[in-house]
């Protein structure tokens, strides 16, 4: 039983990159499909799901003070409890055994007890504002500014979550077994070259 | 002409990496050759020059104000005169074309106006320790702790060098173009799997 994990940099291509291989290793492919499991689960809407999940607010409101620390609480409190639903499906989905790549959720440390191949996929600020406007479906009335300022957000939500669920550090390298700057790369070809690398991982003799 | 430069912790397995490497894809190889010619040029032991080049003193003295600040001054511009020899020597070793791999040195800085192909090796402490105890030309009348202070400060020193000579930073992988963990590979194992990786990014037309 194979796992690869993907914990990405927003905009570096950790989920083109993760979609790749498992289509070149014949692997299973998880990372939308456990926001949409839980949304339905729960009847709330993907993007809320996601958003909480990330860690960012669905609205920025103007700072009453009731109003916004009620809010705050009551975000935090479904935040909580939908990181626990999302780790409960990530296990499972690891009891059902077979290979398979997962990108995000702090699945490398959800999935810990397997010996779970972990990659870091991180580029250059510019390059992940280039790959942002490239992709039709974000940035599109955005200015580099903007998406530049989107990228540190998301990316310290993500760094926050993992802390609160692992106390481990996000983008440490440590966690890591393979950390891979996509800067110079398209992933269509960088994809079969890490391919190769999580074979020679999976079937290694442990030293 | 592919060079591939390796940075790496001490006691990670960086330099054995470095050999296979060249070895697998038919490279030149340079690490300790470079020590060596700036020794007899110098006239200088090659333990002196490798000691000045990492930045570390060769003898502890007590620290009696005077002398040990005459002694700082001229160490320091020995190191800084070692160091600008080793930068032309690298320099000329590109200059002279064809595929090398080059371990340490801050390889990476010196070449950066060709397409190094850059990796940064790393392991956990225990890892380390446990590689320097087998590797038989050191570590032998050591104690895993001694070992252990031995390896922080020597990458302080490569740190500290590389800060200097650079101003850029050590170990922080965003100046690397993979950073791999040995911690759980044989070398042996490992090198071909970086051997395929090199080649798809040395074959790889850039996005």
């Amino acid at each position: 039983m194979n796992i690869i994990t993907i914990s990405r940099e927003f905009g570096s291509g950790g989920r083109e990159l993760g979609k790749r291989l498992s289509d070149i290793l014949g692997y299973d492919y998880y990372d939308r499909e456990i926001i949409s499991a839980i949304a339905e689960k729960r009847g709330l809407s993907e993007s809320f799901v996601e958003k909480s999940l990330e860690g960012i607010s669905t609205k920025k409101r103007p700072i009453t003070f009731g109003r916004s620390f009620t809010y705050a609480i009551s975000m935090g409190l479904e935040s909580t409890k939908l990181l626990s639903e999302q780790t409960t499906l990530i296990k499972d989905i690891a009891k059902k055994g077979g290979n398979f790549v997962i990108v995000g959720r702090n699945a490398d440390v959800i999935l810990k007890e397997y010996n779970t191949f972990n990659i870091f996929v991180y580029a250059d600020m510019e390059a992940k504002i280039s790959r942002c406007i490239r992709r039709a479906e974000y940035g599109e009335n955005l200015s580099p500014k903007e998406i530049e300022q989107n990228i540190k957000n998301i990316d310290k939500a993500r760094k926050k979550t993992r802390e609160i669920i692992s106390g481990s550090e996000w983008g440490n390298i440590k966690n890591y077994d393979l950390a891979v700057n996509t800067t110079s790369w398209s992933i269509k070809e960088l994809a079969p070259a890490i391919a190769e690398f999580a074979k020679g991982y999976f079937g290694r003799e442990e030293k």
